[in-house]
Formats: structure tokens, C-alpha cells, sequence
């Protein structure tokens, strides 16, 4: 295979990489993930345990959805937020293990 | 303990989390530690795999070694940079996996 083919996937995985991690850049957005780590919420217990206003947990969930970070799950009326998969949690740990005994 | 104590750590944990992940949203900064993750490497080697100049790889690797994420090691003349730590490799190979995978 073409070395340059190789190297153009690597900079298009490292760049939607960064993209993610450009996600992750925000105090809130990581209080929300911190908070799914542990059960789904609705959106409002996410912005009472956050400090924030529902309209920016619902803002920040429609971008961690996108992502695929977090998934959405209907019952009833209400709509339950949980962490999308295993590496999402595994992402928020290594981060959280680095910031506390790195 | 009072409540708002805890509350206040946990606000202080995400931020310092928020400001490691800004620190990954940038794709050479991705390239140069998935680089790593393989082998330790002077800053020649690293700024030629990423394609970066060698001064953009020196202005990177400064900021990542002071977020504690990779580590130098002198040897003779020459400077090898590894990943600080078990926690870092993690955090990359969460990431990856998501974009690939997730």
C-alpha cells in the first residue's frame, strides 16, 4: 500500500481524535460525564448536580450526543441520559486518574 | 464534611480535566503522542512522523511535558521523549478506540 495512503488515515483518526478530546475541553461538559459515570439522569438532575441551567445541559447534550458520547434513552415522558459505551467511561477515568495522581 | 466542600473539589477536578483534554485538541499534539505510544523518540524523529518542523515539535512537547503528559530522558547529546505515564496511553488508545470503534 502507499505509505502516503497510510499516513493520511493516520491524520484524519488523530484529527477526529482531537475533536473529540476539543469536546471534552469544558468544566461542565465533564461535570455532566462525571455524573453519567455513575447512572443515566434526566436533564434535569444533570443541570441541578452541574450548577447550570436546563437550557445549557440540554445544549451540552445535544453536542455530547453528536459525538456519540452520550446516548438518550426515552421512558415515559421523560428522556434518560447515559454514557454511550465503555470507552467513553474509560476515557473520563484515564483523564480523572491523570488529573488526581498523574 | 459540608456538601459544598466536596462540590467545590469535584468543580476544581473537571476544570483541571477540561484543561487536559484542550490540551489533546490539536491534531500534531494527537500525532506525536499515538507516536508515542510505540516507542520513546527525539524531537528529529517526532517532527518528521508527524510532519511538523522540529521548532513546532519543541513548542508542542513543552507544553505536553507540562501537563505531565510525556516525559524526557537525556541520553548522551540527545533528548528521547516517552509518555509520562500508564495513564496517558490510556487516555489515547480510549480515544482512538471511539473514533474508530465508538
Amino acid at each position: 500500500m502507499d505509505p502516503k495512503f497510510n499516513e493520511k488515515i493516520d491524520q484524519e483518526i488523530a484529527s477526529r481524535a482531537a475533536e473529540l478530546f476539543s469536546a471534552l475541553s469544558d468544566t461542565s461538559r465533564i461535570q455532566i460525564l462525571i455524573a453519567l459515570l455513575h447512572e443515566e439522569m434526566n436533564v434535569g438532575s444533570l443541570a441541578e448536580t452541574v450548577g447550570i441551567s436546563e437550557s445549557a445541559a440540554s445544549h451540552h447534550l445535544r453536542n455530547l450526543r453528536y459525538l456519540h458520547l452520550v446516548k438518550a434513552r426515552k421512558k415515559g415522558r421523560q428522556v434518560f441520559y447515559s454514557l454511550d459505551d465503555d470507552h467513553i467511561s474509560e476515557l473520563i477515568q484515564s483523564g480523572l486518574d491523570h488529573v488526581l495522581h498523574g
